[in-house]
C-alpha cells in the first residue's frame, strides 16, 4: 500500500493507535473512541502489559502495543551491558506476551521477533530500540500486504451490492476490505453488531465503515438473526484472536452464537487470518473469563441491581462445522484442512501473519 | 393468591405499575427502574397511549395501562349522555389499542372487556370508570390464577437445581414461576440476558429474580450460545407478544436467536401464554419498528458516531419448528396443535388469557 494510499481513518486506525516516542508509549483509548480522542501515556513496560490488559487498544492493537512495550524496555535497559540489557528484554517479552492469556500465542510471536531484532541490534553494538522499531515498521509493512492480498480473497466472497454483518472489531482487514471494494468499485452495505459490553461494534469498526464511505448500520447484539431473516445478507464474516490448526475459531464472544444462526440461514461464515501454531487443537486454548461487573453497565452507567450476577467470558469456540472458510493472504482454506496453510505461499507464519 | 403471599416485589410488579386515581393514570416508568423509582402522570387517555407507546411500561404493564386510560376516558366524559359515553369511550379504544402495532390484537381484548363493563355500568345508570376499575381488578384475579397454572405447568418442566435462561421481561410469569419453584422448595438459577436496547432482562428481569431470592447472572446479547454451552442451561423460556395460531412466536427482538441456538444445543424452549386468536396465522402480525436512533445509545450514552445508521425492529418471530411447547393455563401444547386450547379449560379467551 502506497503512503498516499492512506487517508486519516487508515492513519488513525494502523499508525497512531501506539507508538513509542520521547520515552513512552502513547496508546489511542479505544476504550473511549469515537467519542473521545485520548491517548494512554505508558511510562514503563509494565504499564504497556496493564494497558493491553485493561483493554485500552483491541484487535491488532494490542500487538503493536507490544512491540512498542519491547521498544520502551529496550529503551529501559539500554545503559545496562549486552547480557543485562538482553535478560531486561527476556523479562520484559515474558511480562508483555501475558498481557492476557488468550493471546500469549500470538503475542509471543511478536515480542519473540522484537527479541531477536534487539540481540542482533546489541551483539552488533547498536541501539536496540531502535532496531524494535525499524523491525515492527517492516513486519507492519509485510503484515499490510498480507491483509491486502486477506481482504482481496474476502472481496471475492462478497457478491456486488451485497450485504455482509461483521462481530466485533476487525480492524486492520475490516479497513482493507473496503478499501479493495472501493478499488473494484464494488459497492456493498454492513451491519455490524454493537459487541457489547464494550460496544467494539458500534464504536470502532462502523466508524471505520463510515469514514470509509460506506453503508453502515449498527444493531444490537440480539438482531442477527432477524437481520439475516429480513435484510438478505450474504455473508458472515469475522477476524479472530486465535485459529486452532484443528478449525476451532476464539473470536470475541457473541461470534459462536452469530455462526450457530447463519448455519440454519445457510450464510457462509468466513473468519480472516492466519492458522494459529501455537494453538494445535482447542485444548490449548485458554478463555479469559474478564471481571463479572463490567456487564452489569454499559457506557459507564449501571444496568442491573446490586445482589445480581454478572458474567464475562471475552472470547468464545466457534467448532470447524460453522466455519464455511478461512480466508488468508495465500487463499481460502476449509477449517479442516489448515495445516495445509504453512505449505503454501511463504511458508512462514510470522508478525507479519497475525492479519487481523 | 391470597394478599398476605405477596410482598413487595410482588406489589411493586402487579398492583403498582399502572393506575387510576384522582383523575389521572400513574404509571411505574420502567425505562428507568430499578436505578430510579419514578412514574409517569398521564391526566387523559391520550397521554395513556402516549405513554405505552414510549414503552414507559412493558411485558404485561400496557394491558394494566389500557385498561386505566380506559377508566380515565370513562372519567373524562362522565358528564355526558350515555350514547355520548359510550362514543366517547369506543373512540379511546380505539386509541388506546392501536398504542404499538404488534400488540393491537391484545390490546382490543382488554379495551373490548373494559367497554362492556362500561356499557352495562351506563345502561344501569351507574359510574362507568368505577366499572372498569372492578371489572379489571376481576380480569387481574382472574388472570393471576391462570398465571400461577401456567407457572405450574413451566416449574414441572425444570429439574430441581436446574438452570434457566430468560429473555426479556416475562413479568408475571417470571415471578410466578419463583414463587411456584419457593413453593415446592425447588432451587433453580437463572441467566438473564439484558436484552437491549432498553435493558428490560438486566433491570427489570434479575431485579424479580434477585427480590424472589434466586441466584441470578445477567449476561450481554451475545452470551446466550457459550452460556448454554458452558454452564449447563436445561431451559429456555420466554413470554410472547403474540402466540399465533400457527404456531409462530412474536416476543422482544432476540427471542428468535436465542431459540436458534437452544435447538442447536438440543435445549428445548418453552413459551408462556395463551394462543391468540386475533392472529389466526403469521401473516397477521405486524412487527413495531421503532426508532433507529436508539439503538445507538446505551442506558443515555450515544455508542456510534454521527452518519452511522441504526435499525430497530422491536420484536421477532420464531417458527413452530424452534418451539418445543406453549405452556398455558390449560397445559402444555405443541405449537402445531395450538387451536385445541380453546377446547381445553374454560374454553375462553379474555382478558385473563394474557398470562404475560
Amino acid at each position: 500500500m502506497e503512503r498516499q494510499d492512506r487517508d486519516l481513518a487508515f492513519m488513525l486506525q494502523y499508525e497512531n493507535i501506539a507508538w513509542f516516542d520521547g520515552g513512552a508509549v502513547r496508546i489511542l483509548d479505544r476504550r473511549v473512541y469515537p467519542g473521545k480522542v485520548e491517548f494512554v501515556t505508558c511510562k514503563t513496560h509494565q504499564e504497556v502489559t496493564q494497558a493491553i490488559a485493561d483493554m485500552v487498544t483491541q484487535s491488532a492493537g494490542p500487538y503493536t502495543a507490544a512491540a512498542m512495550g519491547m521498544a520502551l524496555a529496550a529503551h529501559e535497559c539500554r545503559g545496562r551491558n549486552a547480557a543485562g540489557q538482553l535478560a531486561w528484554l527476556e523479562d520484559a517479552a515474558e511480562n508483555i506476551s501475558h498481557a492476557r492469556p488468550t493471546t500469549v500465542s500470538r503475542m509471543k510471536i511478536i515480542t519473540d521477533g522484537c527479541l531477536a531484532a534487539a540481540r542482533r541490534a546489541i551483539e552488533a553494538g547498536e541501539d536496540a530500540a531502535r532496531a524494535i522499531m525499524a523491525h515492527t515498521v517492516e513486519a507492519n509493512d509485510l503484515r499490510y500486504s498480507k491483509v491486502r492480498r486477506t481482504a482481496g480473497y474476502l472481496v471475492d466472497l462478497i457478491p456486488d451490492n451485497g450485504t455482509v454483518m461483521t462481530q466485533c472489531f476487525g480492524e486492520t482487514v475490516v479497513g482493507m476490505m473496503l478499501k479493495e471494494c472501493r478499488d473494484r468499485g464494488k459497492t456493498i452495505r454492513l451491519f455490524c453488531p454493537e459487541t457489547r459490553p464494550y460496544f467494539q461494534g458500534a464504536r470502532l469498526t462502523a466508524t471505520v465503515c463510515r469514514d470509509m464511505g460506506f453503508d453502515v448500520t449498527v444493531i444490537t447484539d440480539n438482531m442477527p438473526a432477524t437481520v439475516m431473516q429480513n435484510e438478505g445478507v450474504n455473508v458472515f464474516t469475522s477476524a479472530a484472536d486465535a485459529i486452532c490448526l484443528d478449525g476451532h475459531v476464539v473470536n470475541k464472544v457473541g461470534t459462536f452464537q452469530i455462526a450457530i444462526v447463519a448455519k440454519y440461514m445457510g450464510i457462509p461464515y468466513f473468519v480472516t487470518g492466519a492458522p494459529d501454531p501455537g494453538h494445535p487443537t482447542v485444548d490449548t486454548v485458554t478463555i479469559e473469563m474478564r471481571d463479572p461487573e463490567f456487564v452489569l453497565q454499559a457506557m459507564g452507567t449501571r444496568t442491573a441491581t446490586h445482589g445480581v450476577k454478572g458474567y464475562y467470558p471475552s472470547f468464545d469456540i466457534t467448532p470447524p462445522h460453522l466455519v464455511s472458510g478461512v480466508v488468508t493472504d495465500n487463499g481460502i482454506y476449509s477449517p479442516y484442512d489448515l495445516p495445509r496453510y504453512f505449505k503454501d505461499g511463504d511458508g512462514e507464519f510470522s508478525q507479519a501473519g497475525l492479519n487481523l
